[in-house]
């Protein structure tokens, strides 16, 4: 274990992620101290129970005032009030950054509150589980696993914001101590990839239990008692929590949209195979989704305990 | 461990189904004696390797002659073919069974074949792992599982098959042998509660697959690193057999167009609520999904360690 990175870190929202880092970085030994912050008191209170922080704060302000690391762990449709709330407590030279699932409205919302010498760093760890709430949070889960940095610019942006290459070396130390490889990219391409790897896999799961849900000819109790062919696993995608997954697509509209008229068509034209009974359409698209597949495994990004089920109750037989 | 059930059993495909039902067969000492038919040279010669069968056979009908048992697991494309095959060799008071996804078209495709004195008891075993081949099976596949069987009338049906109680039993104690739960049900429902719960979610996922491998804005390499963050679960289904699966979409056509036709009316209705910013309405239905899993996981029908991935290689970090 090497020098702390940080003195005194905060970190907003004390949920799944947050929870996670608060553990990661007491594993890693990457910060001096950690002050945390929840809005709702049973949060804080499970938080003191499980001495997540060194000090559970009752305001983001308290926590943030003279930290030098800021992470916002909230949902993103909350990180503009945040960001609002805490600009005037900053510390010169401190770094914020977050771990929302857009970066583009991040940066829309929460830059123009930052003051001059504070440098934004946007960030998004590619982890999670369906799992809620402080209890869920477990310090291995970024082991292994991608985080996207996307500086702006890479030098002064249009707030005036430095978010240069020092500052952005030290965030990506932060995570590779929390066991993640690190990746720096555009925020916009980051919104892209977002879209297709996890918001429109999310989208879809909770549209199809939903639909399942709402069957006549078909009961609640035998959607779940034969789930185990396929459907389970959407289950469990769906099972993320809501207010999260609402702000992620109500913020990166135009990504999701883009990506979903993609997938509808490709869908339209897959209902017309079966209509007609093309087999050798349904067979190449078959045979060619396999590839994708071998690319992950070959990539080491299959997990044989996918994190999804990490915390999963144990099967009962 | 009892007597066994049936002298000798016939298996007729030896890919992931037909090796595991040899080897739970040979664990619960459920058959005497155990003879496999694959029409592949490769795959008989590997099944000969792997000793799955007390007998190897280079046509159906010399497995299923004298056999007390036939077990079709094929794709259900090739079911028509082979009840033909065997029709004339079948013993009287033998029972015919299959694993296909689907119950209706193979009720249409085999009942027809087989002589009078044959019972006919149609089976589904909701089990699988996107692996295939024989090298894919293993004796536990089948523990904790559902298995539905779907006699025909419970009497004597149009074609003068007798699916009487006795064998409808008899079939539920090898399953159960298996380590599976059984259930009977009428065939048209099953089909219906497979259309939903798995059939239109491996659709699904083969289409999102292919929808992501042709996008022009992100990368393959893109999608592959970044997969962990729903995605991935979604490539795990779209690694099903592709030969399989198009034989089933054939064959479960009116019920997979109808839920298909539901799941797209309830996309739209996302679509809409993330055009127009409804950040209510996709809350609402973010809540309303998670009951459905916890449902599952209170059924026993989670599995910590999913099946989808219990053969997958083991995680690189």
């Amino acid at each position: 274990m090497s020098a702390p990175l940080f003195r005194r870190m905060a970190i907003l929202g004390l949920g799944l992620i947050g929870s996670s880092v608060a553990q990661a970085a007491r594993r890693g030994g990457l910060v001096e101290e950690i002050a945390g912050f929840a809005p709702s008191p049973r949060t804080r209170a499970r938080a003191q129970e499980l001495a997540l922080c060194d000090e559970v704060c009752t305001t983001a302000s308290a926590a943030a005032a003279d930290a030098d690391l800021v992470m916002l762990c909230a949902p993103v449709g909350a990180f503009g009030g945040l960001a609002q709330e805490i600009a005037g407590v900053l510390k010169p030279g401190a770094t914020v950054t977050d771990v929302g699932s857009v970066k583009m409205a991040v940066i829309r919302d929460v830059g123009p509150h930052l003051p001059d010498g504070v440098h934004f760093v946007p960030g998004h760890p590619i982890a999670g589980t369906e799992q809620s709430g402080p209890d869920a949070g477990f310090a291995d889960l970024f082991d292994g696993r991608w985080c996207i940095l996307t500086p702006i610019g890479g030098a002064d942006d249009d707030a005036g914001h430095m978010a240069d290459r020092a500052e952005v070396e030290a965030l990506a130390r932060f995570w590779r101590g929390c066991g993640s490889n690190v990746e720096v990219m555009d925020p916009h391409h980051h919104d892209l990839v977002l879209a297709i790897t996890s918001h429109l896999p999310h989208l879809i799961a909770y549209n199809i239990v939903g639909t399942a849900a709402d069957l006549e000819t078909v009961t609640q109790s035998d959607v779940i008692k034969y789930s185990a062919g396929g459907f389970r696993d959407f289950t469990r995608i769906a099972a993320s929590d809501p207010t999260m997954w609402r702000d992620v697509f109500l913020n990166n509209r135009d990504a999701v949209l883009e990506m979903l008229g993609r997938f509808t068509e490709d869908l339209s034209s897959l209902q017309r195979a079966i209509r007609w009974g093309d087999g050798e359409a349904l067979h190449a698209l078959f045979s060619r989704t396999r590839k994708i597949r071998r690319g992950i495994i070959d990539a080491g990004q299959d997990a044989a305990v996918p994190d999804f089920g990490r915390h999963a109750t144990p099967k009962s037989d």
